[in-house]
């Protein structure tokens, strides 16, 4: 019996569908899936109907409605431990990192849009996006350092990865120039069980969801 | 004995440093205040050698970094009971107009930047601006109705409210058209004991610290 419903766009393309559907899964709360397939630009009439800020993801659980993507974040570590680290100063740690994703990397996501069915080798380099992934490198390689991998604060998957799992994404599909700690860190992202799924499911959605500003680089 | 410091910038301009100073004096943590004035632009080489994002406010605290006003809001919360509401719903809410705030609102931020010593009546509107005027005004307006004011999330100023004052301070500089409501909101927080402190030690700083870019509008 679901209690609630995520609304998200197309897998392929929505970056921050993604992170919201992690965040939501890894804290399992029982919520409903509700796809409306992305029109290009930001918010489609269909999007701006149901959710406050007109954008994905969007949730509502329990009576409570949440939208933007760290909103949602701290949502979920409400009903799981451990999806912020134990650790106070970790913690601290996490939440930086990931408002500074949640807030940045303009450059980056302008240059190099999420298309999870694509390689575009190459493109997209310009000197923000370049800064902006030297930035990104910088912050996985401390944390990376700090809290001994696999994933961004140890062991364990958490909302600070949900953060940057897109990022990844982008890479597997810009491939920009990374150091190793970066690639060793995208491969395990990657891997994960959750994000397999959702390339498998974004995959399987019909050709009709396709938009020709994300298919073509040069556009 | 202070337990760390706060790393902010000119407070006639870096509407982004009186968020992160509302938070942790909200919180009543024991910090050092440490001032770097802005010299134009983002970053000051002064800040990139003490800030991992770049930016200001930084704060350190009992051997934590925290940047970005969101991280630095939860780790608040995390020394004060209710900065952020005691309803999961409200507080769900709450988090999910601050987290808009951290990470939107780009065309009015651009057009109508804060200076707490100037007014600029009639100017700073474009499209953009005035678009996103009005969902800041359907924000307040939502969740002044639901919880009853003054605040917006009911009878004391918090964390929601120090994401939104540099807006307030934005609307008395730029004085852009605003519903009875707004201006009822707007004259409480700028009210508020300690955005009344920010003014006045905003007044006090040094005229060397005045930057033409922000005291002239048409520049």
């Amino acid at each position: 019996m679901a209690e609630g419903r995520l609304v998200i766009g197309t897998k392929r393309y929505s970056s921050w569908s993604l992170r919201g559907w992690l965040m939501v899964h890894l804290a399992q709360l029982e919520v409903e899936e509700v796809m409306i397939p992305l029109a290009g630009g930001g918010g489609t009439q269909a999007i701006k109907a149901v959710s406050p800020n007109a954008l994905v993801p969007y949730l509502e659980h329990r009576g409570a409605r949440v939208w933007e993507s760290l909103a949602i974040a701290e949502y979920c570590a409400e009903f799981k431990a451990n999806l912020w680290p134990r650790d106070r100063t970790a913690r601290a740690h996490a939440r930086s990192i990931a408002a500074e994703m949640h807030a940045g990397f303009r450059g980056l996501r302008m240059a190099m849009p999420m298309n999870l069915g694509r390689e575009f080798p190459g493109h997209g380099r310009n000197p923000d996006s370049l800064a902006d992934i030297a930035r990104i490198e910088a912050i996985w390689a401390e944390a990376l350092g700090l809290h001994g991998g696999p994933f961004l604060m140890g062991g364990d998957f958490g909302l600070a990865d949900a953060m940057y799992a897109p990022v990844v994404a982008r890479f597997l599909t810009w491939k920009p120039e990374l150091s190793s700690t970066s690639h060793a860190y995208v491969a395990a992202v990657r891997a994960h069980s959750l994000v397999d799924r959702w390339y498998r499911e974004a995959a399987a959605e019909p050709a009709e969801w396709l938009l020709p500003k994300y298919e073509n680089p040069a556009l």
